[in-house]
């Protein structure tokens, strides 16, 4: 947890509750603000069933002159047709008036259930409560942070520091995970925000970078949501201009840092998971073959049902990578599960299973190192496992 | 159940334990054998990671001098080498020995255990006494049936007739679902017999047409066995040849029939399941579009745990649409459950959610009928719900 690390300069955030969600314990308006403009980039679901405020925010981006980004939880306002867009503007507007702003230099994202109406007359009057709530604290950046939760068990949060030149740049990151309550469904949305000055194209660019690495290499069920969102935001406050190839290196470094561990703090807080997976995949012709294999591994209800039974049943996670669309031979690949090898050059090796199956009955975090023989690219997944909660926390539906 | 309807003319068929499964009630072996040459094709798995038995028969389709199938449960033979493909091939050996045949003119499928190398003393005592209990009887084909089964709670048979000039031709099939015994995955096994006689090429044709809208249209997991194989056997011992396009046609639709009673058995006898699921998808461009669609919402498990819990939950089933690849607007699609329009236009309609939620939880089968508005082409595909029971199945493991 990183709550006592301080915004990056020119930011401040706030989190309160405005009464769009039932419970009155829990906050449902974020809002995040720079003093200045910034420039900005976003990636969005690809879902092409998608929420109103996706479609709102995709064609404001890129910008170069961003101002805030505002969210609420409780309400996914997805499937509310042209009502819904003009709600979701309408949010804009209503930030804009309270900061100073063009409407088009807010951005705005929802999460909840679909299919109902925003609350406006809530969120009318929630929104300059929560503009009077700015802060640049660690405190406002927390309750912004709870403020965007549904089912997430604890506030995800992330902080880096690289230095350019003389001065110090901060990057803080801030997300929300998939979580569902019925009728609602699977969602991640993060905000983050530097004082780093970066051109415009940069930041599309180097946040597309960042994304592929982490948000786009996790899976808790396969199902992508309507309204999936991460917004960079680069204000130039800290007097630090990213300029040269090493400066862009060390830079694009830390926002990796963020993005990775944000993206894995979902797979951590992943509804009914009792184990967290990391996946690693190497040997292979091409980055995207690597992907594949992860996917299909990762996405398999049986590889995720042994990990959850702590079963190292090789031959469920070497199938999956036979129909991943990859040409390969059994003989190809090698599998070790937490240190212990398994699978070698297409057979079965000797294991004391019941060595294995102790070793991850009693480790929360496991590792599948599954190499190939065809070359040198690689890559990193998440993903959790499949267990009699998740099924309980996603079939619970109450009339 | 079909198991009163005799075998098609020249069949004989047998199941008996030999002692490759550990449970001494159950049976383990089963043959079928036609006292002339068939003309057969098979379909096998498109996983690259194949048992041994997938890579023998495959190499001996399509062929017109087949004379026999083989199968044992117990032990899939995958993962096993150079020796499990000398395995195999023994396997066919010893049945043709029996029954007079060249070994080539012998299929062989295995389902089981996966990594272990086959009871080859046992298989060479156990072949002999299954080819004594050949007999063209409904109690051998029932007793065959059994033999395949692995955690199937039923033995899966579908038999048809037709008229073609003055001659009754039958079509029987026999199969095996998908299930998993830790440290096993999925496998589903078919075996097609006919006394129709049918060219060679019609037989590899018509046996692809009709399992792409059965054994291709269902869905448990979404994990593709290493073993998935259907082998149609004609004999041509009715007398009857396929000639003419109407007696194409007619045997067709019967063959069809045979193909999707089995194929939906398996998703009626699938692990865990409360709820035999129909999909509809209609009113796209291509087929292969429809099927993309009904994929994607058969493999969501959001979809299936919401059915599970009987939850009308809408925004799961068009979400998953969503992100199927084919190309389409939220205003594209209308969908209705157990005959309730829930969503319409790309907009959600009033419903009664607690009177859907009853229906579906009253109700074994549901019927999932999402229509879009690009053109005629359509697909029925089969799935079921996701439930503890399936988590507790498939992580459940004891060293």
């Amino acid at each position: 947890m990183t709550s006592l690390t301080p915004l990056p300069a020119g930011f401040s955030t706030a989190g309160i509750r405005c009464g769009i969600k039932n419970d009155p314990q829990k906050l449902d308006l974020a809002l995040f603000v720079s003093d200045r403009p910034c420039t900005a980039a976003g990636v969005f679901t690809t879902n092409l069933v998608c929420g109103a405020p996706v479609k709102v925010s995709r064609d404001r981006l890129p910008r170069s002159t961003a101002r805030a980004v505002v969210i609420n939880s409780g309400n996914s306002n997805a499937a509310t047709g042209d009502r819904g867009i003009a709600d979701a503007k309408r949010m804009t507007a209503l930030v804009a008036e309270q900061i100073g702003a063009a409407p088009e230099d807010v951005l705005v994202a929802s999460t909840g259930v679909i299919g109902r109406f925003l609350p406006m007359d809530t969120l009318q009057a929630g929104i300059p409560l929560v503009a009077k709530e700015l802060a640049p604290s660690a405190e406002s950046f927390h309750r912004a942070a709870q403020a965007m939760m549904t089912t997430d068990t604890f506030p995800k949060q992330a902080t880096q520091s690289v230095k350019i030149g003389n001065q110090i740049v901060r990057i803080s990151g801030v997300c929300k995970g998939a979580a569902m309550i019925a009728p609602n469904m699977a969602t991640m949305l993060c905000v983050i925000m530097t004082d780093a000055s970066l051109a415009q194209s940069d930041t599309a660019k180097m946040l597309s970078i960042s994304v592929e690495d982490s948000f786009n290499c996790i899976s808790v069920d396969g199902h992508e949501s309507t309204s999936d969102t991460v917004i960079l935001l680069a204000n130039g406050a800290s007097g630090a201009t990213i300029n040269s190839a090493d400066d862009r290196k060390a830079f694009q470094e830390a926002l990796n840092q963020v993005a990775m561990q944000l993206a894995t703090d979902i797979i951590r807080d992943a509804e009914g998971a009792h184990h967290f997976v990391e996946l690693n995949v190497t040997g292979c012709r091409t980055r995207d073959e690597a992907f594949r294999i992860a996917k299909a591994v990762a996405d398999s209800p049986l590889v995720k049902t042994a990990i959850c039974g702590a079963d190292p049943n090789w031959g469920r996670i070497v199938s999956a990578a036979g129909y991943a669309g990859v040409p390969l031979l059994e003989t190809d690949m090698s599998l070790v599960v937490n240190g212990f090898l398994l699978y070698q050059s297409g057979a079965p090796v000797a294991f004391d299973a019941k060595q294995v199956s102790t070793n991850l009955r009693d480790n929360r975090n496991v590792t599948i190192d599954l190499s190939l023989t065809h070359g040198s690219a690689k890559v990193r997944f998440w993903t959790c496992d499949l267990t009699k909660e998740y099924v309980e926390l996603n079939a619970d539906y109450t009339t």
